[in-house]
């Protein structure tokens, strides 16, 4: 195992350090491993909590500033984070209008941000609206969870309720918000390689050298098929076409991510890209927007994701509203 | 080798349609592969253009926006463009006040982008300045460069010599503003794994399971010495001490990159950004601003580089001026 670490143990806490030091204007609570904006709980303002288990960076912690999340939770690599961290950025970001929790499904994540809705309900009164993203049309269950996996309308998810709760949108509507566009939105991704958790020191799956996995999950579970390698275009046609025949995509503008799993080189996501979009434009879907690079990754995976929204006007407002967060920033 | 690319030969090329396809507000001559700012040449302004071998994504094409560069140019992978490319791209962003190359010191850029300024010269009149960017402190001279090599550096020098000319001030200011950043800022780098030219087909160099590349070129070429695998703590000492011994940067705000190298998760980058800033810290060098991320890249490497640039004031307000560009957007 080959990384730029100090203990396997310490990953987490130091990588939060380097967030700390790099990003003056977030807090981060070392003890509960939470990054939030600083100053804060903005009064009257809906505040936003999303987690999960670390190695997906950008995500969850590189979302937090103006316009997406107030709070993100981070766990330990690819481990859920624990309801006391979770209850914690809940009371952080209660600015008095309730929270919502973003919650990818994975079965440790839904019961650890359950438990924390139901003790700040109790010990603090805050109400809190739950959504569950689960956007992968890869497989119906998979390793650590039943049912669909949340995947890359994550990110789409956060910059589009963040830009509403910003404008002052009260609880339950940027909760149906959050409803609509998982329901509007359909991701599938790919693995070249496996990746390698710190604290297991070996891969989490083995791929021979011609082979790559269709379907596969953000940490590695496995997906569809295990195939040979193709070229860039046939494995576009197998993320795009059963995203396709899962929603209708006509007919209204689209919001595209083509996101690396994190060891891709822009290089090839932006060849990617143009397979996708040309792929789209065959099959009658119009992109209104798109967005290339790694936002939800799979610490050094090779590989790709596509995601796919089907916008509302609504939507696309949002998505253009100004964002100011790390790994994302436009229009501030 | 696992790659998402179609032929070999056209992945440059390829790379291109898929920043056509995502960022309509860019204008790409396919033919040249020239990535340019949509609009033409701005009347009065000093147009910059850079340029070099592809494979260092979002470097430089990444970096054509408002505040930024006026044109890129992208050369095969790891290969220079050639003279013809680069004149054309001079000639397309030439408002009258004259043009900028800023050249990273490999001996092909450095060759071709001087016949580019000459036939430029000759053929149309316009004036041409050229600085080479030559930050590296790993080794003097080196495969492809005699000399020192232009690596990190160059994204700075990119970014605050494009607000310069943003700002309107004329050729031998710009010019003389990138040779003063050039002077004030040095770099190092590292791999823990190698990386793969699509067209040679196998590593362009071998590392051992316990092996890493201290002072590693951005096309894989030999560094100071191959080491061990060390701690975080121990890689940051081995990148920042050359970079101190070589400058004094006490006594002056520095900006600070830590770079990954393409292949190295956030969640790495981040850790090594906390060791670097601690150790900068202790030496009395006070950091200003800094950037975490991947933003001269060679390929899918595993490793990371580190930038320190000792900078006076005005670049300092050029550097927090608004940029927008694909690879670097704020403020704007």
């Amino acid at each position: 195992m080959k990384k730029l670490i100090n203990g396997v143990d310490d990953v987490v806490a130091e990588f939060l350090l380097g967030v700390a030091a790099a990003h003056p204007e977030l807090h981060v609570d070392h003890e509960h491993r939470i990054i939030a904006r600083g100053g804060g709980a903005k009064p009257g303002k809906v505040g936003i909590v999303s987690g999960g288990g670390s190695g997906h960076e950008p995500l969850h912690g590189g979302f937090v500033g103006t316009g997406m999340l107030d709070a993100a939770v981070a766990g330990q690599v690819f481990t859920s984070p624990t309801p006391d961290q979770l209850l914690e950025a809940t009371r952080l970001v209660d600015g008095g209008a309730g929270v919502l929790h973003l919650v990818k499904n994975y079965t440790g994540d839904v019961m650890n941000f359950e438990m924390a809705a139901e003790l700040a309900a109790a010990e603090t009164g805050v109400e809190v609206e739950s959504v569950i993203i689960d956007d992968d049309v890869a497989v119906q269950d998979s390793l650590y969870t039943a049912g669909r996996r949340g995947v890359g309308l994550t990110v789409l998810i956060e910059k589009i309720v963040g830009a509403a709760a910003e404008e002052g949108r009260d609880l339950a509507a940027v909760a149906q918000l959050a409803r609509d566009v998982n329901a509007s939105g359909r991701s599938m991704g790919m693995a070249l390689t496996s990746c390698t958790v710190p604290a297991a020191g070996k891969p989490t799956f083995e791929l021979a050298d011609d082979e790559m996995e269709l379907g596969v999950g953000i940490h590695g579970e496995p997906g569809r098929k295990r195939v040979k390698l193709a070229s860039a275009k046939e494995v576009a046609a197998s993320l795009v076409e059963p995203i396709l025949a899962d929603l209708d995509f006509t007919g209204a503008p689209a919001i595209v991510m083509l996101n690396g799993m994190g060891g891709t080189p822009l290089l090839e996501l932006y060849l990617m890209y143009g397979e996708v979009s040309k792929l789209l434009a065959e099959r009658g879907v119009t992109v209104a927007r798109c967005l290339v690079g790694n936002y939800i990754t799979s610490l050094e995976m090779a590989g790709c994701s596509v995601t796919v929204l089907r916008a509302s006007d609504d939507m696309l407002a949002l998505w253009d509203a100004p964002v100011n967060t790390p790994g994302l920033r436009w229009g501030a």
